[in-house]
């Protein structure tokens, strides 16, 4: 491969810093950026000459300029898994390429692995989401509703420092907490629910991601077993997550616990975080794969009774050759609220 | 075309009312919306037996039954404009189907024409939209900041039955104003500052937009001839559209105007609104289409004074036989906050 048009803006802004809307083609002889007069401005403000690439107004840049940019590249790149069956089309035809190659998430790859500067960043809004989440447990009374819990998590991130939510927040209670991916409704708080509250900050651009399951209360009795043996797994998984660990091995651990007891996982144990809320690695029971130092992974495991209850407990983990560290350090025994 | 593959979630929305992650399969014989656990129950809630419509989990099925969805249809549209390349091989791989056609923005232009049921969620959506800058009026002083501002309105759709925000909320002050898509910064409004606040909830999927520029105090001398300039384009834009009307010379007439007085049109006089915060028809001097009655638009003359200041008025209009009807109602003539 002699060139790449990298299309995916998160991924353009992992490599060069830009955040904006645009085209970042990577030549034998030089880079460009091509945007729009929108933009030009902000870019420029972005790169430094050291950055070496030439930012391009796309009004400016003629049919043959195209055909040219990639003239010595027999093969070029581009992200099959992000533009459009139409954008290839036109890609073909405005570049003229002899040979357009399949990226399989060359660059996504890229990303697992997290440097100091990034680390710094996703550490910074794991602390202002630990933060939120102690405000909120003296925020959360009886008879709010999970939209005004999830609206204040929104708040609280504004107004300490962060970009805004990494997602959309997921506070489900009671019944709605028996749902894997629930969505956050006009629901009152009511004793005895159990709350599922699944949140993150974004922090110059980097992304946290937590779960806590704490209760309106009391702890009714039959969800403590289970809520024990989500943390059980939760802990363990923190226990083994290390350098070297084969993520397959990691998720078949915790489904065979669940099914001990009579439960399994119904999800992915975990995923990447950075740039993107979900990234590469997956943690799933088909990821043959090994964690390497500098990941920055959730642990997320969670067991849902259906029309009853759920439970999930999930840290942002930042992996190391020794063990890992949890870049979410809230609490994870039983939380009483309201 | 025998057959058609939905993929894009607003378009399965529009057809099916469905609001999930999922594919609709239109097919000879019957239709089908393979979605994954997480959505069925929603799904099946969301359906009635008139809709004809069989849900599927994804995992249940077979290699062999997608091989059959299509099996007496020659030709299978797809969404070129929003499938990647990817999931288009993909596509071509599991359906086995002998013709995959580009179908052009089908279910789109289906759906520049709103229904009474569309019209009236476009209306409800216009109306927060306009208690929303109302409520701006007395809330916005000198000192806060842009972001302090978008925050406000974000709260305000949530606690007044909206869905929240159609769009990220643009409040761009003095020198801000001056680039036609600004971003929401931390600076602190001064007197004597164009404020261009371009808004709108979406209220049941359904979107309002709306631009006023008001004046911090005081409007500055220099600003008075644009501004009137814009409302003037504006105002005469609302009067020629109409069925019939051709798009193109709304767009003609509005930068021919400003090109008089030594400015130009910089952007897109306006765009459809619907379930899709942009959407078919586009109103700019490429567009030779003429509005048809139903179809609800913006209309939205800008003059941009590089480093200095911007002015841009707009409004969400429905279109009707023999003229228009604005959804936005809120003032256009000077408005002095702070």
């Amino acid at each position: 491969m002699q060139g790449m048009i990298v299309s995916n803006p998160i991924n353009v802004k992992y490599l060069t810093g830009i955040d904006s809307e645009g085209v970042l083609l990577i030549t034998r002889k030089e880079n460009h950026y091509i945007t729009d007069s929108r933009y030009l401005e902000e870019v420029h403000a972005t790169l430094t000459i050291d950055d070496e690439i030439i930012v391009s107004n796309f009004t400016d840049i003629s049919p043959y300029d195209y055909e040219n940019f990639f003239s010595f590249c027999e093969n070029v790149g581009f992200e099959e898994n992000y533009i459009t069956y139409a954008t290839y089309k036109n890609y073909l035809q405005k570049y003229k390429v002899n040979n357009f190659e399949e990226t399989e998430y060359l660059i996504e790859k890229g990303r697992m692995i997290k440097d100091d500067e990034e680390i710094e960043k996703l550490q910074k809004a794991c602390e202002i989401t630990d933060a939120c989440f102690n405000h909120l447990q003296n925020f959360i009374k009886i008879g709010m509703t999970e939209k005004q819990i999830a609206y204040e998590i929104e708040k609280y991130f504004l107004d300490n420092g962060a970009d805004g939510v990494a997602f959309e927040t997921i506070v489900a209670s009671g019944k709605n907490s028996s749902k894997p991916h629930a969505r956050t409704t006009e629901k009152k708080i009511e004793a005895g629910d159990p709350i599922t509250i699944d949140f993150g900050c974004k922090y110059k651009g980097y992304c946290a991601d937590m779960t806590r399951t704490i209760f309106a209360e009391y702890v009714p009795e039959k969800i403590k077993p289970v809520y024990d043996l989500v943390l059980k797994n939760q802990l363990q998984t923190l226990n083994d997550m290390k350098e070297g660990m084969t993520i397959r091995i990691l998720s078949k651990n915790v489904d065979n616990d669940f099914k001990l007891h009579g439960y399994s996982l119904a999800h992915a144990l975990g995923h990447g975080v950075g740039l993107d809320i979900h990234e590469f690695p997956y943690i799933n029971s088909k990821n043959d794969n090994m964690l390497k130092a500098n990941m920055v992974v959730t642990n997320e495991p969670g067991i849902y009774v259906p029309g009853e209850f759920g439970v999930r407990i999930e840290d942002t983990v930042l992996i190391t050759k020794s063990g890992c560290i949890n870049l979410t350090k809230s609490d994870k025994n039983y939380i009483i609220v309201g």
